[in-house]
């Protein structure tokens, strides 16, 4: 039961409350949040109240008001919901381009603080995309591809790094996916991926830039 | 007088209106918005419509409604907002980080696509670092030079870029300054902003690159 200072504050606090919910992973993306009478009595609050929280939340981009199918969650955290309404309306160009420079700073700090967990994700992401290739299977490729990257930019350790970068990636998940399936040929070359995740291993920080070097500029010919 | 279909649509609709006064600048931070009747007037809504549009501006960090003086705005967009709430939870080192990956890259795209005007406001910075320092005016100084490392990502011409930066910067002021008060000597070294100028100027991309490297690691040094 929260404090009842005045009504605005409630609102806040029911607000703040459900936003841990959400970024604390409680409530995830597309689950449908509990029914009004229910929260009602959770935060102790009444109808009206509970209401102008989910209004919020709605203006916020981490809710969503579906008629007849109720409020699901929408976005993660406020950050996810702004970055892609920004990420939207802003230039391709001008995105991948921020997402690149976040990509290389990370395959720098990768090789300097990865762990074993995270090599053996990278390894486990190498043998999707290789699966995917050899079944000539595309749309898994790009999936294990992008997984690729993720993982590597996880390695970073550094969460807005990753942040960031994930809430760039996911709102240009269909313009990667056009620009990879740009290539007609579809042969899988293994040899970036293996010598990036070897140098990342070796916490060889030149070698791991080199490699993401060599794969961004054969990303941005294709631009 | 918008198109009235259902209460939450018409919110979401001021809301949207109010968003793009802010963004545009037609309303700036610190101002004071029009009386509640003012804006009644103007969007064609009823108090409740308009104070509920208003609290989903103030939980989004747009507004700030300050008891007696009114509501004020406190962010230029959504995006800063949240940056804004998550950089002041986030790991001071973190955030330095990606903020000087974003400044290498921006060093970079400077190098290619700077323009003349550009090219003057950097002098100026410079010019106005020196002059600070000549005076031993600390604060000046610190001001000027983060403006000249501002100037510098602006160069770069990618407005993403330069938001991402610019909304990690401002809330690390503090933290920038206490960083750099640690020098005991105070003595500005012109050389690394005036070469890294004339790497930008020339378009010598790997010279830019070279002096922001420089200038990186001696404050990467310092922390």
């Amino acid at each position: 039961m929260l404090k009842k200072t005045n009504r605005i504050s409630l609102v806040d606090q029911v607000v703040s409350q459900m936003e841990n919910l959400i970024e604390n992973g409680h409530w995830s993306i597309g689950d449908k949040v509990p029914p009004e009478m229910e929260l009602m009595e959770e935060f102790g609050v009444s109808r009206n109240t509970l209401r102008e929280a989910i209004h919020a939340l709605v203006h916020a981009g981490l809710l969503e008001t579906k008629q007849g199918s109720g409020t699901i969650v929408r976005s993660s955290s406020s950050l996810e919901a702004a970055m892609h309404r920004y990420i939207e309306k802003s230039d391709l160009l001008e995105t991948l381009e921020v997402r690149l420079a976040l990509e290389k700073e990370a395959a720098q700090l990768a090789a300097k603080r990865r762990s074993e967990e995270d090599i053996n994700k990278l390894h486990a992401s190498i043998k999707q995309c290789q699966d995917a290739a050899e079944r000539g299977a595309m749309e898994d490729f790009i999936k294990a591809d992008i997984t690729f990257h993720k993982n590597m930019v996880r390695a970073a350790n550094n969460k807005l790094l990753q942040d960031l970068y994930e809430h760039m990636t996911d709102p240009l998940y269909s313009s990667i996916r056009d620009i990879m399936l740009m290539d007609n040929q579809f042969d899988y070359n293994k040899e970036i991926h293996s010598e990036l995740l070897d140098a990342i291993r070796h916490q060889d920080i030149d070698g791991a830039t080199k490699y993401v070097d060599a794969y961004i500029n054969e990303f941005k010919k294709r631009l």
